[in-house]
């Protein structure tokens, strides 16, 4: 016995060394904004408790590398592959990855996975107390436990393919039982970004019927072996505004939609979010004159890039129609006072081709020259 | 029933659409040599069925992306963390791998880690029929019950940090019970690279002994978290010289002893290996004259960097002392006939410093420039 | 004296040590295809003999090292901006890259840039054999003296934008002055890809009017300042299809239309070449089965990703709608024989989405799949 | 007239596109220390005014790229390769390149090299007011000239090999000669970096004689086909700490040796300045407890790796031997409190090993854990 315990000890103290040794993090830069804490959250994702191919400490250890404050892993109750060889507890991969997440300064959010077949289809359900006692067949009684244990609850990938799926023109239709879900005020959130997909349609019912909109990645593997972050790559990630970094700040930044969905090198949500955030990452700096072009550098301290266009010709200046403020970089601009006629400060409006108040709308900012 | 069947079923599609999207391999560039086929294999890692963090499906999934032929998963007997959760069953990562190998093409050696304190340590036993038979204290039973499977054994990390191990002038020794096992047959490899350690020690070891020389990941994570394959960064890998692409050619070759490590940006083997590697990776090709200047391109069409260093300097022209043939590359050279006394074809030896065939000892090549 | 030329000899020594040490090429792997050997080639660059901010050599070693086999400079005649500073004289720019060439092994053809302003616009002569004869006004005479002297003239840029430029509905029009040049045989050859532009409407003219298409970097600084090459950026390159690897063959080759543009990740030109391209660079293989799914292993062997998307779907298989095959690697696919009524060996056609054979128009290709 | 006016306007155009769309700037991050505002420099290089392949431009906007806020071109006054081409100025590089600095606004010291045969060798002559009054062939007359116009003058490279070096056991010497100069005040600063050589003995002759040490790329090629920046290479930085940002400033940071010159991933300099660099670069933060493990995030905001090494073992804790610290990373560090006796805050001493103040003599850093 002795024997053993002096095993694990040193398997302990191996792990110790080796995680200590060997784990980095790189920030997602984004800025504070309108007096709220900006906090960077993924609120989906599987392990071997049910359909996922990683224990649950991979999971914690990969939000904090890629720069996460705040997880949630969603095993499914209904869908468990491994249940020949994992006994089945809806609860364990976060009680696994507790400790893991102490030791990495993680959030970690209690959920599961809803999983139905369509209509309703999947659904998270996060805040949640004991996921074991949601283990029901009927989606009804399922849905009202998790409102009793006070979930937040999020309508997933609306748009998956799924051989049960009732298909309109193409589509997926918002089905009366989601209605009836919604009526009952059963879901608050719903995800417009699911892994490598995005659903405009989704975006436009989070819009008409007041959802919070959420983005997530729904990984199995690991991340790093489905998005290559060396190339630029990343999981879909939310941005929370929060009063204070604590899971009731993350439950009432959920319920009172104030989140961001970063997807590929898009952010979708309110303008008034994107704008602050635009704003507060870019500054603009005079640092030449030659003759009628005045030069400027103009940075921008994100992890985003930002695609500008303009959005009308000035009369007196020239100035680029379009370019890209890189992330984590400056970027440099001329612009020339045609006739010497022009006079600063000069306010410009473009519009950023990337970050969406709406599908297939994006939003205006202003930068001044002076 | 029939419900739960289709959403198994649309997972299943699911997985494999999503799989055969996204999953790419990167070969590994080595030729074959002296009339054997190079394999690259990694005979030791964990998954969740011991002390690792993944389901055995990802470890044949890595090895295919990273341009393995064959592996060998080797939980621990001994050790099993994870035992509240998973059911003990010593033979069952071979088992869930084994569907998945035969997916990706990857021979898949069942195997398994003897997991003693020292003495005698840690023991991979690979090529095995049964691991769930070598569940027992005693490792003089384990060693011949692994013997009489069939085993090729590999003394495994022998240098590894171990409160228990008897340390000798800062280092560990080859001990009374070693020997034994040695003498008795019942060990024929070596780990002289283990994860991301190198033990010149044990390399000597294995030519004194004439034991076969193995460098093995021994991973626990994620591969992809834990070695930075963009950034040039690789496990360690074998590879082998089989007169069949089959588990008995890969048997042969290892009772054989015909392995070389790939370590780093190290090579460590016997010389003609290392040298067969060499020569049939580099090709010379005169590309330009400008008086007495003549100009060479060398490329190297392998995986592997080479760096050169002239052995002695010649008379007659002037050569690079040291230059670097990168991997996938082709690098210009200019050799100079000073006072145009020199002759063609034009033979030089040079010192590769990254190719050992003991510690310590580097190869020497021969460049021929006509 | 003495002491100048050993000092010159010094820094000669100096200069070739460092090049031999430090100089690499990246191959473009493209296969030679219908019995023609492939050429990669740009035949528009700048140097300080004009606009351009490099010494000729820069353009040489560039050239090796990103893989190129064939180069024109091609400076302005009527523009030079730094004639304040340096002698005039359209030909040394040819003459001092010319010894280069030759130690790196590069063909390098003469050129110039005829630079009117619109009509005609600018155009290169390439192939001829004295730049500082072309020095004159009248774009007429300068067209037909190039001639004399054997050029390839090819309209640059057709659609730059150019304060001059007569421009319709907000397009540059092909002018008389342009079909007055092509209807006397005073070009050959037309830029569809210039820099960081693709003009599909210099396409379609090269279509109507047997144009041989061409795709040049125009760069005027350095290569690796334009495009990030360790990131995937690379400069446009023309494929040449010759029957030998001489001045002679590139000129039968853009004669006889023997091109592909390189641009982006995207191949332009006739779809016999596309083709030949495609199918001497991918292969199909078997590596598994499991019950209904057969696995195959698709690889690239060039050095152009290929993103392909299924024409119709297949009654007795589930093949994947769409994936990619990248450049230098293999992709796993799954196939699924539905009812097992499929039979092998099972024929697929696939549009390649980066291909083009005209403007807006893409190719098909035959995966088989036994 | 008017025509060729207008050719040149679009040209100008053209390019005042280009570039604001093209040209971004990663900045080198390093603290402001002690007082003073740090800038990144370089004061050695070359264009094709002496023996370099490109235009002073290009110097210029590399520069503003690669986050250098101060350079100085320094091209070899008596090596003048392009001499056929070229009109000889040994002022033109500076004043081609003044218009573009403003552009950037880059910091622009006027420079040249006088490039003498050893002894005494090579000096760079910063901070002078007309480079062609220096062409003078005895060197005790050009560095008086220097120093009457101001200069700050610099050994450069002071172990090149040179055929007409004199080598003493293999090692150049301080001669008569430089020891005459160094008696008259005529030299104030020392190379102990050039391109990608480090000279230890160099840094040793600064250190007794009290002269300002260096660090240059003088590079003749652009920067990014001699450095791979993607790959994390980087050419020769001076840090200098400076009391305002100006030609004033950046001179008596020289004179008074606040420099730390930035090579490889190495630092070289005053143990004062490493320290300071390091304590404003890296912040410890608790972020967990698990039992008696306690767990840091470890944050470095700089722009340097810092290599750290544990100078002792603690009695009550166990501490990491040693790990890196990553630019622009947070890595995750375990401290064990191993009987609970240990009390916070826990100061800890750790060797960086590669922030040397000395040839091989790194510094000490304190770490305090709580």
């Amino acid at each position: 016995m002795a024997h053993l315990q002096k095993i694990f000890l040193f398997f302990l103290l191996f792990t110790l060394i080796l995680f200590s040794q060997e784990s980095f993090r790189k920030e997602i830069h984004v800025p504070d904004i309108l007096g709220y804490k900006t906090l960077k959250c993924d609120f989906h994702m599987h392990t071997v408790f049910s359909d996922g191919s990683v224990w649950p400490d991979i999971r914690v250890e990969e939000a904090w590398r890629e720069g996460l404050d705040c997880i949630a892993i969603t095993d499914h109750i209904e869908y468990q592959p491994h249940k020949d060889d994992i006994r089945r507890n809806n609860n364990r991969s976060y009680e696994l990855a507790l400790s893991v997440a102490e030791k990495f300064g993680i959030m970690l959010i209690r959920g599961t996975e809803i999983t139905k077949s369509m209509p309703p289809g999947h659904f998270n359900a996060i805040f949640i107390k004991d996921a074991n006692l949601l283990d029901t067949a009927d989606f009804r009684v399922a849905f009202r436990l998790a409102r009793e244990q006070g979930s937040f609850t999020v309508f997933n990938h609306p748009f998956w393919r799924d051989p049960d799926y009732p298909v309109v023109d193409g589509k997926v239709r918002w089905m009366k039982e989601h209605q009836e879900l919604f009526d009952a005020g059963l879901f608050q959130g719903i995800e417009i970004v699911n892994e490598t997909s995005y659903y405009p349609e989704a975006f436009r019912w989070a819009l008409e019927n007041n959802l919070t909109i959420l983005g997530n990645s729904d990984v199995h593997i690991p991340v790093t072996m489905f998005w290559d972050y060396p190339a630029g790559e990343h999981r879909p990630v939310n941005l929370l505004f929060v009063t204070e970094k604590s899971p009731e700040g993350v439950k009432d930044a959920l319920l009172s939609r104030r989140t961001v969905v970063y997807y590929e090198d898009m952010l979708f949500g309110k303008e008034e979010y994107l704008n602050a955030i635009f704003s507060k990452s870019v500054t603009v700096k005079k640092i030449g004159i030659n003759g009628k072009n005045i030069f400027f550098e103009v940075s921008n301290n994100s992890s985003f890039d930002y695609k500008l266009s303009l959005k009308e010709k000035h009369p007196d200046f020239n100035i680029p129609d379009a370019f890209t403020l890189k992330k984590n970089s400056k970027v440099h601009i001329t612009i020339r006072n045609k006739e010497n006629k022009g006079t600063f400060p000069l306010e410009t409006i473009f519009t950023v081709k990337n970050l969406h108040s709406a599908p297939e709308k994006t939003i205006d900012i202003k930068l001044v020259f002076e």
